[in-house]
């Protein structure tokens, strides 16, 4: 009874262990987990498991009756499962030759262990793809996105409908050429880079044992799923796997379960010209369990067996080397590299076709699988009211918890969370930017239960400790203050797997700014998945001294100013810090880079909050009528050069007006009138100041004005003397201004 | 007699093996290697050996009697052995002191090691630290530093002298806060950012392990040198050192000797918060040979026999962990984050001096010390002239072997290569310029005998194939086609290696061009360092079509065009694509980036290779006086855009010019004069289209004329219908020229 019942059900009942928890989700293993012995069903009981929907009654029944028994088993007979399994390659073979474009080889050497995923192990309510407690699925290996096409479709998203998976890789479709999660709900992170995948995948699996710690309770596991990815030889190559599937191994994400393709074939070929460590060793070094099913190609009870295997490892992640045929049933194309990535052409087709005994027209979905699928609306719409109903509960005991996991859960911040930032007056004392920000980070970190994250070994250089937590690490996975160690790639792709794992979780992460080139494929990602991370960067410019031209970050304002979707925050002290922070938690959909200065700055007259939301704005000028002689442009650090400038200037007769050009992109967006307000066309005798590449600055101070600032690399020596060498002072401004204006 | 003899004589018999070689490196172990046991050398002997400088007289007599021995072992009595230490130990202490700035503890921690290698093990000539045959030394942990300048400075290389080490860290100095290789000789590859030294350090040894191939002979090895390198715990974590070694080990790279660093400390405090693997597990997975040294701070014996254990080992590059404790001697700070990264401070420096014994002035280093390193002067001219006179025969038996060799050693190229390059015609077959590119590389590399590269596993999608040559692998390594998996910072790093072995050897790289995104630290590091790779970036824009916004570029243009020191190259067509390669071939201090496109386009009328070289010329215009109603502007792909609607724009009457702007960093180069030739200043209606952020055009078009480009994300689908949706069309330059002209 116990081995036929769902497992979704299965797991539900996991989630309701019989014994006292203490919170912390590694003593969910408190759950005693007996042997498991394969079970071949009968069509009798799979039919007779059918009925079985989860209506609370049977469910009671279920629990009195075998409440530690775990089931990952089939849900129908092999003929059926194989006639799904099928489905799901064919799916994707016509889909990918009818726009001829896409990569059938993944779905169909994956089918089975997606088949399992999806129809016998995950606990998810396709109607409702946002459900809190959902398990996250992960497709790291993006190209291979019809396998999770046609899993949606068969699972009943009504993201992937028939008509859109007959538009695989058109314009406008829902089914783009990879997965995209703002294009697709169903989809958790948006994949196809390479590697990744597997790090979004551990930031949700570290975002679920976080939750998990603080607001669970002993009797009500309120924060409870698991987190499964399947990544391929592509990913496995990819530095940025190793380092966070390192972290994974540091914390023991035991609700992680990583599928490992292992199908020995990538573009260029055999895997053995370029890849022939053993995976399986290094992930034994990294601190995961490895389970190797030999046969992932009809081997399903292996599959089952290895997931449940995967579970009864609580303080572990799990990679489980699944040994496919890429291409399976292709019988001319399968085990090659030519079954990657293109359509397998007509007569390919027809011979898969035949191979498999698949008589169907394309797209089609035999009548018998699509019923077998349909259970997971009615049981999918359970697990929701299920957990709602749980929710009821424990709000009633937990009120605080319930009121704080809520906010985390919708993105819902308490009223005047803003008000708690700080707030500095030119009497403040001058302070680096980067210090500046760690008081913004503990101030808000009191308002916003969903704010957590650090640094890539540089906590007290980026200055991002939270003062009143300690470390999420393995055994105090409650706390806030996440310690990545050197692993930049690592830090951000994880950051936007907790960003995406629930509205108000709010991850920040930091390194010095030069070093956002080590990580830049993810916050790439971050702008494009709209993953609103806080990027906290250090060090960001020659200001930094003595560590020389490998640490003085030059181009990249330009080079993040350039890049879609991402704002790029260059606060010039205190105020401007805390209005970085502002804009920075409210884009919720658009990550920030805040650049932050080494070197202390003043606190100067005139900048504020409210300001830096404008992008650009005034702060000091002696001109009336909208007509200074000059405007001086600064951002960051040079804000202050800039006054320095103007001042001297004035007591030379000009007005001028100087303008803090903090955030481009959200100056773009202010309305024609404002801009003209700040920067009125009539005034060319501009001229800017930023140490940093002036690449892209004759858009602001145009072909009249004059832009200062640093296009070639810097230098080691003391910051002070590089600022005098380079030129960047106030003195050369003066001078640019007197030539402009005389 | 052999087990006291000098090391570094030792090696040079390893280099004379009396059996015969059939020329692969591998089959250097055809040498038989006696174990060995260690010595303790009497005062005597030591100073016995001393006066045995390589004379040949004394180097045939050894050669005699020890042909098979290989000794590492000491060259003085402890000691002084023990003093040499504390010598680098204190000008790392006083340097960082003086300086007030830098990081003691590495150097503290590691110079037992530092000292083995300098004087006891590698083979170099400080008086030229470009002698071919070297043994290269990286620092990958490059904030230590301090230990390299103090061994340089001991070993008596002219870059590193007292005033230096006294000026570390200061303005215009040689011996700034991290290695760099353009400002200091001794100095291989710029290293400070984590995890690239050691990927250099892979490069290094691929380029010895393939020029051994393809130029040893069974009686002479001509090319034989080791590569070793230090990397501590951060360039451990980093991706990209996962990503190298992997290779490292798929390569059999044998004479790659790399020393962990094993300290425990990084900069956020004990490696426990952040890692927890097991290396020694991971690179046992990697295919790598691993030693546990596990005194490292006082056992210079067991550091010695770890070298040799990894000497012998022929078919495995070798890690050897050493356990040592960072700020060794420091009786308050050792063994804490606080020695990591700042001056260790007066009243300590006294508390580290009191507890080795150290009575000497700051900077001073003891005339026994002084005395005992003064050989390496003479011994590294020997070793120079005796590799020269070698050379000198091998040049007599193998005339046209020798020749390519010296190619590769002096960076001189056979006269007129660029003739091999490929021109076109209008009349030649459209072709896209990825396969433009195959064919330029291709050709250049019959007449250039140092090119050699390869793909991230997108080899067939880059089109970076060589057709006359096989695959770089550990039993092929003679060979130039480099498969370097799915690991585009490991690769971008290596071609850094490749670059700076030797100044022919010209490596080039690819991949998809979004996916610089993942190697931009290392290719930021090429252009820091001078390293000439040249980036072969194909599928450079939505032309990509189908794959979507995560594989197409939208700012990667700007972004490099914001950096220094690299040039960004976006070829049109055929000619522009031979163009492209002959300037980033002559451009050997400078990496060059190809973008090159997907989809197939024209060849142009008006195309050549010397324009651009100009980065910016005329193409075709129907106007005179150099007063055109209208320039229109193009790169790549939409070059011929704008080609087709200056057609369109003169059937209306109007006087166009079209300009390819194929390297805006060539552009800037010329003389003012050139400039106003191709942009007069007068004629402000300009037009530019590319299929990249508009980002930076502003400078180019002026505020008076438009940018057409794509400013937001890219989308899945076909590539035509994309560059409709988006506007990159003929229509919208002409619809945008009208707007300007009229």
């Amino acid at each position: 009874m116990a081995a036929t019942s769902s497992p979704a059900l299965s797991q539900a009942l996991l989630s309701r262990p019989s014994l006292p928890s203490t919170g912390a989700p590694n003593n969910q293993s408190s759950l005693s987990l007996p042997s498991f012995s394969r079970i071949k069903l009968s069509p009798l009981s799979a039919a007779h498991r059918r009925r079985r929907l989860p209506s609370s009654a049977s469910r009671s029944a279920i629990r009195a009756s075998s409440a530690a028994v775990e089931t990952v088993g089939a849900t129908a007979e092999t003929s059926l499962v194989e006639k799904s399994i099928n489905t799901i390659r064919f799916l994707a073979i016509d889909a990918v030759e009818k726009a001829n474009s896409g990569h059938p080889g993944l779905p169909m050497g994956c089918a089975p262990m997606g088949h399992i995923l999806y129809d016998e192990v995950m606990r998810y309510n396709p109607k409702n793809p946002y459900w809190f407690n959902r398990d996250r699925f992960v497709l790291s290996a993006g190209h291979g996105c019809m396998l999770q096409y046609a899993l949606l479709h068969l699972a009943g998203y009504d993201s992937v409908k028939d008509e859109d998976l007959k538009s695989f890789r058109q314009w406008g479709s829902r089914t783009p050429g990879h997965p995209e999660n703002f294009e697709t709900p169903g989809i958790e992170v948006t994949t196809g880079p390479l590697g990744q995948g597997v790090a979004n995948a551990v930031g949700l699996a570290l975002a679920e044992k976080h939750l998990a710690a603080r607001f669970n309770k002993p009797d009500s596991e309120i924060v409870d799923h698991y987190t499964y990815v399947i990544l391929g030889d592509g990913c496995q190559m990819e530095g940025i796997a190793n380092e966070a599937c390192s972290l994974a191994g540091h914390w023991g994400l035991g609700k992680l379960i990583a599928f490992y393709d292992d199908n020995h074939i990538s573009i260029d070929g055999d895997t053995e010209i370029a890849f022939t460590e053993s995976v399986d060793t290094r992930f034994e070094g990294l601190g995961w369990h490895v389970i190797w099913v030999k046969n992932g190609n009809t081997g399903y009870d292996e599959i089952r067996a290895a997931i449940k295997e995967a579970k009864a490892v609580k303080d572990k992640p799990t990679l489980i080397k699944v040994t496919t045929t890429i291409g399976f049933g292709s019988p001319n194309k399968a085990n090659s590299y030519s079954v990657h990535g293109s359509a397998l052409g007509a007569k390919e087709v027809d011979a898969t076709r035949k191979n498999l005994g698949w008589p169907y027209e394309p797209f089609h979905v035999p009548e018998d699988v699509k019923s077998h699928w349909s259970r997971h609306i009615p049981t999918g719409a359970a697990f929701e009211a299920e957990w709602n109903a749980k929710f009821a509960e424990y709000e009633k005991k937990y009120k605080e918890e319930a009121a704080e996991l809520k906010s985390i859960v919708k993105g819902e911040f308490p009223a005047g969370w803003e008000k708690a930032l700080p707030t500095y007056t030119p009497e403040s004392p001058a302070d680096a930017t980067r210090n500046l920000s760690q008081q913004c980070l503990n101030a808000l970190a009191k308002v916003l239960p969903g704010l957590l994250g650090g640094s890539a070994d540089l906590a007290s250089s980026n200055m991002t400790l939270l003062k009143m937590f300690g470390d999420f690490q393995k055994n105090t996975p409650e706390e806030r203050n996440v310690r990545f160690g050197v692993r930049e790639h690592g830090m951000g792709a994880i950051c936007n797997g907790i960003a995406l794992h629930s509205p108000g979780l709010i991850p920040y992460c930091a390194t010095f700014f030069v070093f956002t080139d080590y990580m830049r494929a993810a916050m790439r990602i971050s702008a494009l998945c709209e993953a609103g991370v806080i990027y906290v960067m250090t060090h960001d410019s020659i200001g930094l001294g003595e560590d020389g031209p490998t640490h003085q970050p030059v181009e990249h304002l330009a080079s993040f100013r350039a890049m879609p979707n991402i704002l790029m925050l260059r606060p010039a002290d205190g105020n401007e810090t805390a209005g970085a922070y502002k804009v920075a938690v409210l884009n919720r959909k658009r990550p920030s880079v805040l650049a932050l200065s080494r070197q202390k700055l003043p606190q100067l007259p005139g900048t504020s909050i409210d300001g830096v939301a404008k992008g650009g704005y005034i702060i000091s000028d002696n001109s009336t009528g909208n007509k200074p002689d000059l405007i001086l442009l600064g951002t960051g650090s040079e804000l202050e050069i800039a006054a320095k400038a103007a001042d001297e200037l004035r007591k030379g007769g000009k007005t001028v007006r100087v303008v803090s050009f903090v955030s481009w992109e959200l100056f773009d967006e202010q309305s024609a009138e404002y801009k003209e307000s700040v920067l009125p066309a009539s005034v060319t005798a501009r001229v800017s100041i930023e140490a940093g590449s002036t690449f892209g600055w004759e858009k602001i101070v145009g072909s009249k004005g004059k832009a200062i600032g640093i296009d070639r690399f810097g230098a080691s020596a003391p910051a002070g003397k590089i600022y005098k060498e380079f030129g960047i002072t106030a003195e050369a401004v003066v001078a640019a201004a007197k030539e402009l204006s005389s």
